[in-house]
């Protein structure tokens, strides 16, 4: 296996240009969630002719798995990569920029698609010589609840698969750096919106309105309560009201106000701990100033919880790889962002890990940013980390 | 009549230093409220063998009523003065300071009482040459709801009666003025003593306790909005929390508080509407919080409305009856605290005025202070001029 | 004098149908604030060539003083009616509906120019048989703060007067009824922008931001307390955030937001004392939550107080004019809105009355409505009031 | 090493009653902390006379330390038991309960110090085939802040030490199970007594007043967003006000109230930004109000951290030593109370271990409850649990 593993890793090194024109091509073009028809087929398109099993349309939308039948007996691992964009309208100076007003990849993907790309075809290469079933999710629709992990699921993309891999490029983390960590490695999320419905009226006749304003106040004051008494100090969670719309006339009593809002948690039964909480908050906020509401409360993404011993193996390849540039290979923070690969991750043992993609020195931007931008070098290190996790997986397995 | 009022006056201004030889006797033998026994019959002793009616134990209590029948045909007029003590220890340095520890005569009424007395005994002197009739209103028990006024009314004292006077001397007002207001003059009220009953756990585990402190911070804001938006901004209102029992450990949750308070209102139909919002905001916060609650809330003393043709012809007959030493009849603001005189006013129309009784210069403490004091020059006024509206309503009616 | 009452109230009966023709022409062209160019032409050019002296863009804007010099030594007496429009689109059926898109006579002013242009002229016509000197004042720009009759005043339309009149159609009130009232009759006002400034960033990570919307929401609870306890109870005061602007997205914590409000008080000084309270409210706050802001607070328009004596010869005027169709002259309750009429009683004794614009049973509209709407038989009942409150005024004085 | 952990065992279970009967002993005779004149007494005098070296009034209290010399070279170890009680009346059956009235070893202290002593000889006995020295802590005054560790140290106790262990019986913990965990296992803790100061008066004059409680409830209200909202929230923290001191009077605004409680933390430099944040949200919110405080805030002890290779050692030695009626050995959660063993921990890589102590089915009394109970079977698993790391630790060392 290691002869194996070194030629995996020269042949990457070689096809780097590729998998920068490649990404630059997507870059491009840009598609949004749920459609992106294009990209999926110039995805497909670059499998065709190539020696595996092509599906299109797997799910509801434009996923896409290709089977990678290895010439020896082992287990079936998939590997995941998503391809949908964002609306955001780029603001780079790349002649690569997207050629898509509104709409940007602006979180990435992008380069998930192109370096999985060329590591599948390099796998195809070499699977005589592989044991079991490598099995690529190009994945789209991640950016948007419900995502598209859970329809390729329903549509079977994980059956007859042990595990599955994903990674993440990251500006937040250095370029030459991998994280990777088991347990809850990104956030659970619920999202809300409520409307809160007084009764207008004159600012100097507050007794014969239904101050709402008001009313939303000591909502938001009351609130706060359910992280700082309701919730198990040690557990990780936020509740965020981030948007008041109650925008009106100074002398006029506001007949209604609308927030909305965002739950993050790291234990995903704080889900529906918040959930509770919160309404029963709502609930007897508005009896005690007399208001009514409409609330629209859902959970979308849950807690990606990674399989600690998947994980211990992806951190052993990883150093054993000796991947070329990688100065740190270390156990990192939990991320404050929420995945869809959290669903597969409630299927079958998986893991997630992290690609720095800033240059040390260099400015960086967050995700979803209109000047994201990542390091392209980090595409080479995501092939090399998660090639050298399939061959680790096929040939000794998880502990 | 004008040669009666001329006598009246003389008579009362001979007699003053019987009026405060009474008034230091009662002082110095204070009683608590429903159990003035021994100044009761103190009273009625004084009235015996005199030419009038004298009715014991009228009402509840102590309650006592004297009739002094006119000679001539007339209207009949109540006049009130009530004399029970409170449960304060008196800290002054007179001669005739209480002789009953930890009562004292610390609003007046033993002052009320004394001018009424010798006033009563005055008319007697004079009725033959009165029309209608009087009755006085010696009444226990205006201290502690529901005051002795009330029982008194369902006894019968003012059965046959058309209207009612009442005066209190008053510390914050300046001596030689007298004070009148039609309306609302003094306040009604309710009170309530409320227990939240949360649940109790060690700090640091606050989502296994439920912090009745909390939640009762978030009530006490939320009440504040009863008046600032629930209650017409033109009435006066007040909400008063006085008493937050919640001592206990530093790093113990609290599992229940005690709150208790205070209602004042102008307007008595704001009694209702303030509790009905207090209680729509308890109920709301004990579910929004998941609080319960024991709440006693009870309303007592109504508001006292003047009528506003007794109230003219007081300060009418104020004026003209050129009371010496009286500088200022004016009309004067609202009184904060609550008189149970509001209950003859609801039955018959009545007018209730207010004495100077601190020399101008001099210190000046509360009602109800354990060092009160009134300047005795203040019981020949109150005389005086209770004097002067009995004979202008006997002899010329209300307009 | 008695004759030439009779006469006046005979004459304005006649000129009914044109003050309906001159009040339906004003609605029709209504102009905006400060912009009421053609009114005052029209309303000028009315008094061309008639007895009178006419004074034109008297103050910064159009307005108008017409002094009428009576044949007989007497006071001098200014009374006022306001010309300008609001920026509203109109939503009646009338034929003479506003030809002005986006502009309306919703507050009457129409109505008050053309009933007070015939009164002038029917004055003008009997002015040899008047005392003293009568001045109209046609003033510009009540609707929008700092207002019109400050900058008259300033050029001097109170010079040489003695006492000023003015009088508002209520669609609250019933046609028929004429309400008056001495002492605090319209509130005194300022108003406020807010602008607190925290610090966006996720809402999974609020210890790296500053999160505005709930600071504000605890500004908001707090400013409660300004009427709830730090008031004089007695005393009439609002305070009101009518906007409060903070839309955004919900996992994004809210950088900024935007609040504006608006005090009203019955008692002037009260305007300082709200002022001080919420500086030092946001002055606390904002140090609590880490906040900066940017405040534009400012006081308008004063409370308009009513002269108790001028009050009450209007009063007795109503009376004993026998106005056809006056079903009751009351003392009314204070009104909410604030006038710019409050800066004449400022610098001479004054008194401001209503006049009731609703037909009983008939829907009713409030001011500012689009569909706001008088009965014009109130312009016959104005222009008499006023008229009778003119002659008694001029023959009899103030008592 | 092997024969010398059997016969350490085994000695240790052959004096099981020794150490109950010492236990016993000090549960009848339990002394307050800083106070524990005669326990301190009767445990050096346990040792008089043995073949180690006694040091006494170690600190500013009743400290011990007791040096046992091996025979062989090898690091120097430190072993701590802590024997102060609380002021709790006892309210259990036992013959053996509390002779001290109101005072109570109601934490298990009595135990520690028992199998302490009993452990201590029994390394004696063994002394000259061990390598290195054991240097016991008998520690007074872990109880009251700023506890007997810190004294102890200042005077020496630590010097020429390499690591250092304890333990603690826990209730909370099945017999038979030992809890461990690396990093940070006890809480570290601020404190803090406030008093605001307002003003008080009659509640019906608030504007004369400044109500403290409802400033006071403001202040609580924002407190809580020091959780909710300023705390990484990973981070493990809670603010509690345990206590609101505010009893009085219905209708009489308070003029001040009191508050205290306490602050947890499990990442020290959280200390720093509670405390930061709490006086921020203190002076701002007494500015607001117009009150006046004091403060009395103070941390007391740190967060405990267990060192990862030590407690990685104890765990070994637990697992090796196959101790008799161990049923479960754990990575145990982190432990809400705070422990002064954390200052030796800040000195010297240090591990805290935890040693069931309520019997499977058994009632379960918490610690510093008047019926709390330890099942007297966890002494033997404690003595043996210390004995096994001890050897382990002076012949294998730390890796």
């Amino acid at each position: 296996m290691k002869d194996l593993q070194e030629k995996l890793q020269q042949r990457l090194k070689e096809r780097e240009p590729e998998i920068i024109e490649l990404r630059r091509y997507m870059h491009q073009h840009p598609e949004l969630s749920f459609k992106e028809e294009k990209t999926a087929k110039f995805i497909a398109d670059y499998y065709e002719g190539k020696d595996c099993l092509i599906k299109t349309n797997v799910g509801d939308g434009y996923g896409i798995t290709i089977d990678i039948q290895g010439g020896l007996p082992g287990a079936n691992l998939a590997i995941r990569a998503d391809f949908d964009a964002l609306p955001i309208q780029e603001d780079t100076p790349f002649p690569f920029a997207s050629q898509n007003p509104g709409v940007m990849h602006a979180c990435g993907h992008d380069g998930h698609t192109a370096y999985m790309m060329v590591l599948a075809d390099t796998l195809i290469e070499l699977k005589d010589e592989l044991p079991g079933m490598i099995r690529v999710l190009h994945q789209p629709a991640e950016e948007i609840p419900p995502g598209g992990a859970i329809g390729m699921i329903e549509a079977g993309c994980l059956d007859g698969i042990d595990h599955v891999l994903g990674a993440h490029v990251m500006t937040n983390m250095t370029l030459g750096t991998i994280g990777y960590r088991e347990g809850a490695i990104q956030t659970g999320r619920s999202t809300f919106k409520l409307k809160l419905q007084g009764k207008g009226g004159h600012g100097a006749a507050p007794h014969e309105a239904n101050d709402t304003i008001v009313a939303a106040a000591h909502f938001i004051t009351a609130v706060q309560t359910i992280v700082s008494r309701r919730i198990k100090p040690a557990d990780t969670v936020t509740v965020t009201i981030g948007s008041f719309d109650g925008a009106g006339i100074p002398n006029i009593i506001k007949d209604s106000v609308s927030l909305s809002g965002d739950v993050r948690v790291m234990c995903e039964s704080n889900l529906a701990v918040v959930e509770e909480q919160f309404k029963q908050i709502l609930d007897g906020i508005c009896q005690a100033f007399g208001l009514t509401y409409d609330l629209d409360y859902s959970s979308d993404y849950p807690v990606l919880m990674n399989d600690a011993a998947l994980t211990e193996m992806t951190a052993k390849a990883f150093q054993e790889a000796n991947i070329e540039n990688v100065t740190d290979i270390f156990r990192c923070e939990p991320q404050t962002p929420s995945e869809d690969f959290a669903y597969y991750a409630k299927v079958k043992p998986s893991s997630f890990f992290y690609i720095g993609a800033t240059k040390e020195g260099e400015e960086m931007f967050p995700h979803h940013h209109p000047k994201f931008q990542i390091d392209e070098e980090c595409l080479l290190i995501a092939a090399r980390a998660m090639g050298s996790a399939v061959l680790e997986y096929q040939f000794n397995g998880v502990k």
